[in-house]
């Protein structure tokens, strides 16, 4: 087999990074006959700190780099232009038809998506009691809190609730409890009790049995509850109690959290709460 | 005061539409003088879809409405540029380019990023490790595991250090530890002696006096704990404390999670594991 052609990316921006990594992974991706080299390099904001990361990105013998940078700053950005590897910018090349459309210039100030501004305070509080409900209620663990819920998720032990409930807590701040069915209420083949009242925020999580076995013999390798046959039975058994109760659920396997989460989001007709 | 104007403005994706709502938004705080009415729509995926949320997006009275999105189907794309708002098209403006460089075409897939991958397993497996990681180890509950933490947060009660733990665990799959500075701790004013082997490993987290009694009055309202000159007696100290054992520290009063988090990536040298 050949070996993959490789080249070298970089993520530059004057704040974390983070836009330009997302937007820039989600375009290489697009590429998959290439390996790319991937390096984030965020608070990129002085002119001495740009010169710096220009001397060090160096063309290689694969090809020259590539930038994917959100820069606010016009200078610092003009340095990037000016070096000889390809740039993108994720940020400017919107910026113009952007102030054509809004009849108004920009305010060209750095750091305004997640640095300081007059949301953060209240995004802190969202997140920090979303973050608190998930925690407090997870596994199950307090049942009296449901009516509090936005979401109640459903599932067999390891199949994606906890991080799962935590990504809807801290991206959109909202409230999600996760209930593992047991095995004696697999048995039981129905509903728990308890959850009956708040059975229209319930969403159910399924997985496909071999991978609930690989990630289970992660946690306790050879046991009982990792046995093959075991996960299979308990997900047969968990999906008809889905169909049965016609819940709404997802098979996660092969999704990301960002994908359930979302997709979670959008099936419950749930508002983020971050601004 | 005049009243701000007011624009609709829509984040549409095949996919999570994450990266549609995370640069868009960006984007739109450059322009402070505008209300933006946003609202996000993940998953358009077919043409009937598509169909459908143009026919829902109309033109307001302030303005046609402004659409960003991460379309990779073509067909799709081409619907919302034959539309009569204006489309800010994140994806498919530096996929040519792209294509150009690397003298190949792309291979227009959707949902690449956040869907189906090989890279998901272990992605899963590394964030549920992280996040198991800073649920056991939050609040000082575990020191003996601070050995496998890639960092350990210290700070006084409520300066963010869970949010961002759990970040750091969701975003990059690091292993974070925190532990609270108690008041006891604070009075003898050096470093916990359990701590001592893992100095190299410790940031701390410090917050505005006023703010934090901001946060605890929403927690334990009228307590001593709330009170402000405690606030303000227990900041003084744990920042004396980070100065005299040089011990590297942030401010989190006016920071975002996402910045902060990115600020100890970046301080305490440390590398994404999440691919």
């Amino acid at each position: 087999m050949p070996e993959k052609i490789k080249r070298k990316v970089y993520f530059i921006s004057d704040g974390t990074g983070i836009t330009a990594e997302s937007l820039g992974q989600s375009l290489l991706t697009q590429f998959d006959k290439i390996e790319f080299e991937t390096q984030t390099l965020p608070y990129i904001n002085t002119a001495k700190k740009a010169d710096e990361v220009i001397a060090e990105i160096t063309i290689q013998a694969e090809g020259r780099p590539i930038v994917f940078s959100t820069l606010v700053d016009k200078n610092i950005r003009s340095q990037f232009q000016a070096a000889s590897f390809l740039c993108m910018d994720l940020f400017h090349t919107f910026i113009s038809p952007l102030e054509q459309e809004l009849k108004m210039e920009s305010s060209h100030t750095i750091g305004k998506t997640h640095g300081v501004n007059v949301k953060n305070y209240n995004n802190y509080m969202l997140r920090m009691s979303a973050v608190n409900y998930v925690l407090s209620n997870d596994d199950g663990a307090n049942i009296h809190e449901y009516a509090h819920a936005d979401v109640i998720l459903l599932g067999v032990s390891r199949c994606g609730k906890t991080p799962t409930c935590l990504y809807l807590a801290m991206q959109f701040g909202i409230h999600a409890a996760n209930y593992p069915i047991t095995e004696d209420e697999i048995n039981m083949s129905k509903l728990p009790e308890h959850l009956k009242d708040y059975k229209k925020k319930i969403f159910g999580l399924t997985i496909e049995p071999h991978r609930l076995n690989q990630i289970r013999q992660e946690r306790r390798p050879n046991s009982q509850y990792a046995n093959l046959r075991q996960c299979q039975y308990e997900v047969r058994e968990v999906e008809t109690l889905f169909k049965r109760e016609k819940l709404p659920y997802i098979d996660t396997t092969s999704r990301s959290i960002e994908e359930i989460s979302t997709q979670i989001m959008s099936a419950c007709g749930l508002k983020r709460r971050l601004m």
